[in-house]
């Protein structure tokens, strides 16, 4: 696989992992670090105290959309993706639209996530088709 | 100046940009996108609209932390910082704190932006601090 087909597996493993904390410990690095909508940060073993709470239930994700993949390096790049989940707090369903800015880093020959930000979950698709058609007007 | 020190002083200068647009098309790369709270995004023309549909006015902005710097190459970075913002939205008070999340690229030895993403403004500095103190057990 080439890099890029590597980091589109990576965030397709991430939308289909059954459990965060699980997923990050295998496939982020030792310092990852995830910034949610609160701008509050959280780790690999705060999600697992989520998780083992039961306060979330992972229902479904899918990403629907990268709005942006550009290599920094043979071994960095950013990613920002836009990620649907159906899931439930407190017994509460919820069906989110999020955009995520995430870096990824090759490490010892396999790509890993460096860092997530989450945006909130009311993500207005049609804000980012109203960006494209400006940019490509601008370029 | 060094590399850090180039990209120190532009943060500051973000901070204290009278105008995001004006800032934003001078310090911004031609493809400079800024992501949202909302998760939608604005670019510099965005922000000129905001400025002068006068519902935002910028009393004071100040960078109060920065939580990473980390350069990917020579001619890129990636910066988490935090900033405290206050201004006024339709004549009511905000005292924001927030997450951004950014991007620079050194372009004809001028260190610009290239992507910001924002978390909304309510961060809670201890989360941070806490994290701080986690991170620092385990490596």
């Amino acid at each position: 696989m080439s890099d890029q087909e590597e980091v589109l597996f990576l965030l397709e493993n991430l939308a289909a992992a059954e459990y965060y904390h699980e997923f990050l410990r295998e496939n982020g690095t030792k310092d990852f670090l995830f910034i949610r909508p609160s701008g509050n940060p959280i780790d690999a073993d705060g999600f697992e105290k989520m998780t083992l709470s039961g306060d979330v239930i992972d229902n479904y994700s899918e990403i629907i959309d990268i709005e942006k993949l550009e290599f920094l390096s043979d071994i960095s790049a950013m990613c920002v993706f836009i990620m649907r989940e159906k899931f439930e707090y407190k017994g509460i369903s919820n069906d989110d639209v999020a955009i995520y800015t995430s870096i990824l880093k090759k490490i010892n020959n396999q790509w890993m996530f460096s860092f997530i930000h989450r945006s909130s979950g009311g993500v207005d698709m049609s804000s980012w088709s109203r960006l494209k058609q400006s940019v490509k007007k601008r370029i």
